[in-house]
Parts: structure tokens; C-alpha cells; sequence
């Protein structure tokens, strides 16, 4: 059967179809997301979810010039089906394949690459508020945010100036009561109160009833103003809270009803001023175990349909950081009452489902708001708590000034644990949490660290515990090995020699035959340990390091590495502009040590693009070839300069 | 005269006073206010605003075991002056004496030090929320935080916490109906229909008002949802914006009357759950010109009270940058209809108001919502205008994540334009912009700039609306010099020779007797100048070079540099880690230069107290003589080497 999506030029082939070619394109679609998610990890309930809104918003508006903002983008797999990538389609989250978060660079669809969540008002009041300068007023900017990214600080702001401004722009807010995790907070509540509402009609039957039940004569007034006050909690005042924010509330309307969302889509694409249309759609949706357990098909493994049932393909290596940063955090909080956590709406990624059960009273999800996590922490860690916030390192910037304000510059001992620190593969350049040595580095106050191995995350979080000031952890999306670290305890400032020259040789301070070292940042630890151990095979001897702490320095190990090493590299899974790399740079310059020995390796000027994480490391010598290789450059230049 | 104040150890002490007691206090505390802000500029609107409710606050609630954040702080004097700080309070803003801002240095009764605006709801929850797990829940938690601040998406985010949490918090929002200029968003238009709710009462009356109109037989339903709605939008519902995200909303209520004030506090005190009471207040209450003109007065000049009208006292020196900003600004505007300035709540501060008047299509002013003014201005890049966003340095960090992933990662023509960049004097460490260059830097697709003197800003600005792509510019706040830099216009990446030891051998690349060479970066350059100048005099001779881009950086001027000077010093106003010395480095380690010779001078690694920028900058060597000491010492070294 010739499929409809095969003969899908265009999108603004979709204003022609009839209803039951979007029917059948929905269809499509779905099984087209199921075929493909059971091959590759990848965004899957949020995108069978948006299916038809996909399809009615498509079939509505004209994308090519109308402007189309996706938040976050991870539900953006049917747009991209339909916008001229079904061919490309298998390719997703591959290497030189499709992104798995809108594209610029794929189609002129996609007009904002993104990942992180909650700004697509921001940029679509922005679209259309220029548009509307540049006298195309006629093209209609339409955001489409989900319930989970709603109370993002930055939507507030942006309907602040929404309401203001008056532009006619469409905020489809696609209600599926999921953050990734359940959502939470008073607007998910508002948002279930709004839910109550009979769909389509809208207020008027409400207000009947409402009205029907005012006593006419002689009650307390009191009565009247509970009731009323009741009634309109309840839903009757239809979404005052974005009425009274300046704009427009329309809903809540079927999310999985296409010619019901192109009615509504119809009618309010011309209203004048900002417009919120409540959708309600449902997280998985046309695929049972999804709808079922939306947390888990979020971004589900590889998996198998084993007759309605989803198998889990492909085994699971070593434990990953992740599981050694739960295990350290549950652990802490078993040993010491004082310790609180704070995730942002990252219960799940982060694995901390555990935690929340184990202690809840002790656990705070505050959603999509890495500010607010940071600056409760704050709170927390003043009166005298040892608050750790959890939050990937990409989506830790969004905290930035409040680690800065909140945090460094009162001295309070708030744990950052930042996972996702380096590469994150197949998610891109939106998720690669590279910058945060860079950012966090140059804020006083602040102790940074990286564990070697698994073991030394636990030991890591310990020690920052114990710390009375601010300590910022970072560790990659990767499996922990186990490399034996923990002999020496975790110390301020103090780094860690893993190998010095051929073991033997480890307590001679002053060995010959050390050419040269290499300090292995983290996760680049493990590959120095190999890259050394065949370098030592080939005749060239190198000290690996493991600095531990990335601020501040250990001093007197650096020294003598700059002293006895004829070359150093450095390695870290990080951008080099501003950093690790760089601070043992500037040490070395404030100390007058002779730097043209030090070679360092890291993370260029650049955004990196998908991919998996080992090749991409690879690409820019993070590899256990790669620091071989470096190493037998520095040290043929070495023997050059002697010769 | 005997005055209370002087009297006044603790502010416990106003729980026993009595009506008229508190009635002089505020009275003393008006006298001395205005008697200091004769003397200093500071702020000054803001705090004759909110006498009463301080006074209200202190006498229901003991801060010693109570929580109290001021949000921002700026309206901290107040509650200074009666919390044991009366004694010092004339030494408010100098080097040394009391910041401007709370400092829990000073005095128990302030818990954070602040300056950034918004996050008062955060740690105040935090606090209450640590409190209720340490079993002290006795402790109540007040946040004060102004209608200005409070669009701030982060205040957003923390109401959706605290709605769901239940925590006891107490939110008294001060509306004064300003920010620093009359404050903005549709949140002000809201406050503003709270606020034609009388005073007090609450909803009864409305709501019989309106239910003895609801007519009672047969009128289309239509007109009853109109009319309801309406009603409710008027003012009947009494902020269901709040009570819809969970939080209990009182008021509004007089913020100049303290026993009123007294008694809503005492009700609302043993509250379940957290409320916010609305309070009215008048900026620059009690002072005439003040209450009339709150723009000017929120931070004047020094002035002298002249019969009822303000006097500034002291004439202005050369104009600042912040004047070189704005007026390179309206030029843009002028030549270019695609220049578009987004500022957050900055106007009056960055000097925008004529910006704001010519064009005022063109200028959007947010509110305190700096995430948002970055994402907005990415809109209105991609639609091909040229946005401008004008926001202190400090304050840009609040849109670190906007930067990246909105703007960075688009790769969009958004120019940031960071007044106050470096030290910002008498505002102290919450101010100060050094972190700029740092966790800019880092950041792919960026340049970066810093103007050498004034009219250099201008060509900057005229440079980056030329380029595709993100542009920041940073300039300190100072007054601008010219230095007549403007014969080599301004290119990408290329850096300018001021001097190449005496000024007749500018032409001669190889002079012999250049020994080192000064890279001054935006305001250190003038100082660069001036201390190459007593240096000659010396037989010192230093080359001066204005880099202009921090990135890129200037590679074939700066290979030279490091080929012919035998000492090199970096100088800038920015944090040393991670800085524009730090970039200089990476650059030579990269290209193999020898660094020992390679001195950088900066901020470093703590937060930096208050006082006049001059005064700071000397101690971190930011001086003629800081640079002329050091040149002599590394020309001492260099020479001694030789010897």
C-alpha cells in the first residue's frame, strides 16, 4: 500500500487533505515512530502524543512563512516526518543524521534549534513582534509548549510582555499532565482545575449553573463570595490566570481530534492580540504500554513490541555516573539528616525515583525552574541543611545567576551535582554540558570537582558535604569504571598520582625515565591509565595525574609535574576556552613554569553535533589513540629539541 | 532632642513601642535619609517608600528568629538604620563602611547579601521550608519584594513551589507602581486593576455589587459570561492570579499606615500556607520632589534640598560610556531600520529615555526579565532586524542560557551591549561585572569587544550591526576619554598599536628599544598610555596595544608582541580566571610562545567589596601606577636574567 507520507513533498501539502488523509497520515506517522524506537533510544511518548496537533497545526497554517516554535523540541519527530525528512528518517539521533531537536540546518521548517525548555514564547513573541516591524504582519507565530516547560520563569516573563505588547501570537499550551516525570507545582494543579472544564464549550453552561444555585434573597454575603470565589477556582472563569496575564484563553480542547483542532486553530488564527490554546493531549497516545507508563517511554532504550508489551533490547554495561551519583546521594541522605535534594523535573534522567520514594519530605522536584532550585537551595543550605541540587550541566546555566548570587557570593555550602558534564551524545549540542567548567570556574567561592571513576563520584559527595562552601561536581553521561582511586581520601586541593612512570617506580619522586605526564581530567582519567600503559610498552613513560579538583589546583602536584615532565597534556571533556586545561595554564604562567611543553586537549570553539559520545571524543584526540598519539608528538619533539 | 533611634540597640525593641512611637520613628528615619542622601548619590525613592512597612514588619516580627529578605535590597536603609546600624550609617557606600545593600556581615537581621532582583520568594521559601525540616517551624518567613521585581520569571517559578509546598510563607508584595522607571507587563496592568479594589474591604462589596445586577430571568447566558467575567477581571476576585497558583492573596492595603499594616500582619502571620499581602506604597513618600519625580530619585546624584525643589550638587566630568552607548545607539537607530533595544528594566539606568521616546517602536523595555529580553531579541534577529540588548554585565548573567542556546547557537545577529562591565563602584560585589569575559568567552560564536575609549564604542557598535552574528560588547562605568583611536576603523579580530615605545617610531616594527609592552583592555588602556609615558621618562620603553576583541584575538599582533617584547602585561577590569589574560595565554601556548615573560593583571578570585572603582581598581594594580610598578619589575627581571 502506497504509504501518504512517501508522496509528502511538503508540508503545505496538508491544507488539502481531507480528514481522513490527516486520519490516515496520523497512522502513519505512529507507526513509523514505533518502527523506528525500537531500533535507537530516542524521544518517543511525548512525540506519539503531538501527532494530530502536529497534523491539524500543519494543515492550519502555512510553516513556510508562518513561524512555528516547537518548545524544547524533543516532540518534534512528526513535524519532521511531514516537513520533506521521511526519507531521512532512520537516520535520527545518528551521526550525520537527523537531529532528534529541530534543525535549522535540515529544513527551513525548523527555525530554532533548541533543547532546553520553556523559551519558545519568548522567541515566537520575538518573531512575530519583528515580523510585525518589518510590515509582514500577515505571517502568524504560533509556540507550542507543553504543561512541563509552562512554569519555566522565562514563560512568565514572556507573557508579561505578551499581554503588554498585544501581538497576535498562539500559545498552544499541549497539556499532557507529564513533565518528564509527573509534573508538578501550582500551575500543573491550575492546569487540572482547567481540565474539569467540559471540553468545546467553553464557559457558558458553567455560568448557568453557577448563576442558577445565587440565592436570591437575604443570604450572608459571605456565602456568595465563598461560592463565587469556589465557582471560579473551579474553572469557571476559564483560564483567568492567563486572562488576567493579557491573553487570551481558548479551551481546553481534544488533542487527538483533528478536525476539532483545526476548527479551533481556524478560529483563533486571526484573533487579535496573544491567544493561549489549551490542548489536551495524552503522553504516548496510540500506543498502550506508552500510555501507560509515559516516564519510561520518555526516552525509552531500544525496545521491542513483544505483543503489547515493551522487551528492553541489549544488555547494560558497567554501572553508569549517574547510578554511582543516586547510589552517593541515598547513601548521604541515609548517614546525614541535613542533607536535602533539589532536582528541576530531572527526578527521572538523573534516576532519583529512589530518593523521592525513600524521602520524600527531604526530596524537592520543583519542575522545569533551575533557578528557583538553586536559590531555594540557598535557603535550605542558610539555615543550616546541606542542600544538593541535582540538574544537568547544560541546564545548570540557567541557574548561572544564582549561583552566582544565591550561592557563591553568600559562601553557602550548596552541592551542584552536574550530570551530563561532557558529551551527550545523540541528544547534541543543546545537551553536551561543556561550558560548565568555563562558566563556574570564574565565580569565587566555588570548589570544582571530577571524579576519576565511580567510586570517586560517592567519596566526591562526601567530601563536599563536609565542605562549608559551595562544591560543583561534574561527571559525563558515560559508565564509571572502577580504577582503584580510593586509596588516597579526597582532600581539598589535592590531586592524585595514578601512575608514575612503570608502576614500580610510583613512590620514586624523581624517576628517569618519565618523559612526560598526562593529567586526565574525569573520565579522561581511564584513557590516560591506557594510553599510558602503551606508551610504556612503546618506551616512552608518562605520569598520569588525577587532578580531582579542577579549582582549586593541587599546587605543589603541579609543580612537580612542570618540573620533572618534559611535556604535559591535558585532557578534559570540556570546551578548552576557559578551561581546565587553561587554569593549569594559568597557574603555570602565575608560577613563571616554562608552558610551551603543555599541550592541551579538549572540547574546541565550537557547538559539537550529535552523535555518540566516543566519536565524537575521538574527533578531537579524547581517545586512548588520540592521547597515545599526542604523547608520541610531544615526545619526538622533545628528542628533536635535544638532537 | 532626644531621638528614638538613637536609643535603639535592636529592632526587637519595636515590638513594645507604641503607635506614636513608631509614628517618630519613621519620622527620624525620613530626616535621616534625606539628610545622608544630600551627601552621597545612593538610593533613595525606594527607601522613603518603605518606612512604614519596615517599621510594621520589625514591630510584629522578631528577624532575629524570623526570616526576612528584602527583595533586590535596595530598600534596605530602613530597616539598616533601626537594626543596630544607625551609628554608621553615614558611612553607607564608601570603601569600608556599610554597603548600600544587605550584608550579612553587618548584622544578623540580613541574610543574604543581594542586588539582583527576584529571588527574595526562592530563599524565603527555602528558608521556611529548611526551618520546617529542622522542626523550627516557629520561624516564620517573610519575603518583601516590589511589583517591579516581581515579573521576574524566577518569582514565577517560585510561586508555583510554593503553592504546591504549602509552606508558611508570607509575601508582601510593595507596589509602588514603579521599577526604576514606571514598571511594565501586562502582571502591572493586573496590579494596577487589584488596585482600584478599595482599600481594605476586600470582596464582599463587590461581589454584591455585582450579583445585584445578575438579572434573574431570561437574558442570554452571553451577557451574564461578559458580565462575570468582567466582573471578576474589575477586581471582584481579588487576585485569583494568586489564588490560582495556590497562594492566598490579601490586600491591597495602605503601606503608609502602620497600625493597619500591623493588624493585617498579625492576621496573616499564623496563616496556613503561603499568602501574599498586597501592599501599596508611594515611592519617595514623604519627600515631595521625590514622590513627584521617583525615576530621578531613585538613585540621584548628591543633591541639596532647595526650598522644595532637588539641587544637584557637583558638576559632571567627561561624558561616560554609558552616554558614548546611548548616543551610538540613536545614530543606529537613525541610519538603520532593522537596529531594534531590548532592555530589562535598564532605561533610566543605561540612559535610554531618548531612545525610548524617538523610537519607541523599536525600544522594548521588559521589565526585569532579562532571560526573556534575550530570547525576544533572537526573534527579532531571525526575522532579519538588528537587535540590541542593553543590560549591565552583572545583571546579562540572568540570560546566560538565552545567550547560548537562543542566540550562540543560532548563530544570530544579537549584540549585547554590558554597561558595567568591571567595577561598579559604590554598588559593591552584587554589581560588579567581571565575570563577563569569562563565562562569555567560553561560548562558541561570540566575539567579544571592549572599547579603548568612547567614540571606540560607537564603531564598536556600528561594527556589530555589520556582523552576522553575536556580538558583546563590554564598558565599565566611567567616564570615557578619548583617545583618538578612531584612524583604524574597527575589523574582525584586529587589535591597534597606540604606541610603539616614543611615539616617532610608531612606523618602525623592530624598534630595538621597546622592552615590553602593555595590552590595556577597554579602560586599562588609558592608563596603559599614561604609564608608557612615565615610563619613557624612565628609559622604559613599552609598546601599548589595544586588543579591542577579547575573541578573537588578534594572532599576528599579538605573535609580534610576544616575538619582540621581552615582558608582556595584560591588564583588565574582569575576574583573572578565565579572563581576557587568560585568553592571551591559551593563544601562546597554543602557537608555542614563551609565557614567562607574560604578567596578567585583573580581578581576583573574590568577590570584591564596595567603594569608588578608582579606589578598587588601585588595589589589584589596575593604576598608572600599578602598571608602571609592574613594568619596572618585570623589566628589573628581565634585565637581572641578562646579568
Amino acid at each position: 500500500m502506497t504509504r501518504l507520507l512517501d508522496g509528502l513533498a511538503n508540508a503545505e501539502q496538508l491544507q488539502r487533505m481531507t480528514g481522513s488523509e490527516l486520519a490516515q497520515l496520523a497512522l502513519e506517522i505512529r507507526e513509523t515512530l514505533c518502527g523506528l524506537l525500537s531500533i535507537r533510544t530516542a524521544h518517543f511518548a511525548s512525540n506519539l502524543g503531538v501527532v494530530e496537533l502536529c497534523l491539524a497545526l500543519h494543515s492550519v497554517f502555512d510553516f513556510r512563512s508562518d513561524r512555528l516554535i516547537w518548545d524544547t523540541g524533543h516532540q518534534i519527530y512528526p513535524h519532521k516526518l511531514i516537513t520533506g525528512r521521511y526519507a531521512d528518517f532512520a537516520s535520527i539521533r545518528t551521526r550525520g543524521g537527523l537531529m532528534g531537536y529541530p534543525n535549522p540546518n535540515e529544513s527551513e521548517y525548523d527555525l530554532f534549534m533548541t533543547g532546553h525548555a520553556g523559551c519558545s514564547v519568548s522567541t515566537a513573541l520575538g518573531l512575530k513582534s519583528g515580523d510585525d516591524l518589518l510590515s509582514q504582519s500577515n505571517r502568524k507565530s504560533v509556540a507550542v509548549i507543553g504543561d512541563g516547560a509552562f512554569p519555566s520563569g522565562i514563560v512568565f516573563e514572556a507573557l508579561n510582555n505578551a499581554g503588554e505588547l498585544g501581538c497576535n501570537l498562539l500559545i498552544v499550551l499541549n497539556d499532557n499532565r507529564m513533565s518528564i516525570c509527573p509534573r508538578v507545582g501550582s500551575v500543573a494543579r491550575y492546569l487540572d482545575r482547567l481540565r474539569t472544564n467540559p471540553f468545546y464549550t467553553g464557559l457558558k453552561n458553567e455560568v448557568v449553573r453557577i448563576l442558577n444555585h445565587v440565592p436570591v434573597l437575604g443570604d450572608p454575603t459571605e456565602r456568595l463570595l465563598a461560592q463565587v470565589k469556589e465557582g471560579v477556582k473551579a474553572g469557571l472563569h476559564g483560564g483567568m490566570l492567563f486572562e488576567d496575564l493579557g491573553i487570551r484563553y481558548v479551551g481546553p480542547i481534544d488533542g487527538h481530534n483533528i478536525p476539532l483542532m483545526r476548527k479551533y486553530l481556524k478560529m483563533v488564527k486571526d484573533q487579535k492580540g496573544p491567544v493561549l490554546l489549551h490542548v489536551v493531549t495524552e503522553k504516548g497516545h496510540g500506543y498502550q504500554p506508552a500510555a501507560q507508563d509515559p516516564v519510561f517511554f520518555h526516552t525509552p532504550p531500544a525496545f521491542q513490541d513483544d505483543g503489547g508489551k515493551a522487551k528492553v533490547l541489549g544488555g547494560s554495561g558497567a554501572p553508569a555516573y549517574t547510578n554511582y551519583a543516586r547510589d552517593a546521594i541515598v547513601a548521604a541522605m541515609r548517614s546525614d539528616p541535613r542533607v536535602t535534594v533539589m532536582t528541576a523535573a530531572m527526578c527521572q534522567g538523573n534516576k532519583l525515583e529512589p530518593v523521592r520514594e525513600e524521602f520524600p519530605e527531604r526530596f524537592f522536584d520543583v519542575g522545569i525552574c533551575e533557578s528557583h532550585a538553586v536559590a531555594f537551595a540557598a535557603g535550605h543550605a542558610k539555615v543550616g541543611l546541606r542542600p544538593i541540587v541535582s540538574i544537568y550541566s547544560t541546564f545548570m546555566q540557567r541557574s548561572y545567576d544564582q549561583i552566582f548570587q544565591e550561592v557563591a557570593l553568600q559562601d553557602l555550602p550548596v552541592t551542584l551535582m552536574m550530570d551530563r558534564g561532557g558529551l551527550a551524545g545523540p541528544d547534541g549540542p543543546t545537551h553536551h554540558g561543556v561550558f560548565d567548567i568555563g562558566y563556574l570556574r570564574v565565580l569565587p567561592n566555588i570548589l570544582l570537582l571530577a571524579p576519576g571513576d565511580g567510586p570517586e563520584l560517592a567519596a566526591m559527595l562526601d567530601f563536599a558535604l563536609q565542605h562549608d562552601g559551595a562544591v560543583g561536581i561534574r561527571y559525563p553521561k558515560a559508565s564509571a569504571p572502577d580504577l582503584n582511586l580510593h586509596q588516597q581520601p579526597i582532600e581539598l586541593g589535592r590531586g592524585q598520582i595514578v601512575r608514575w612512570g612503570s608502576p614500580s617506580n610510583l613512590d620514586d619522586e624523581h624517576h628517569p625515565q618519565v618523559e612526560g605526564a598526562i593529567i586526565g581530567l574525569g573520565p579522561m582519567l581511564e584513557l590516560a591509565i591506557r594510553a599510558a600503559e602503551k606508551l610504556s610498552k612503546e618506551g616512552i613513560e608518562v605520569a598520569v595525574i588525577n587532578p580531582r579538583f579542577i579549582k582549586p589546583l593541587d599546587v605543589e602536584l603541579m609543580r612537580r609535574v612542570f618540573q620533572d615532565c618534559r611535556f604535559i597534556i591535558t585532557a578534559e571533556e570540556a570546551a578548552l576556552m576557559g578551561g581546565f586545561g587553561s587554569a593549569v595554564l594559568e597557574l603555570a604562567c602565575d608560577q613563571g613554569w616554562e608552558t610551551r611543553g603543555l599541550r592541551r586537549l579538549g572540547i574546541p570553539d565550537y557547538f559539537v553535533e550529535h552523535g555518540e559520545r566516543d566519536e565524537l571524543l575521538a574527533d578531537f584526540g579524547l581517545s586512548v589513540e588520540g592521547l597515545v598519539k599526542a604523547c608520541r608528538e610531544m615526545a619526538g619533539q622533545c628528542h628533536a629539541v635535544e638532537a
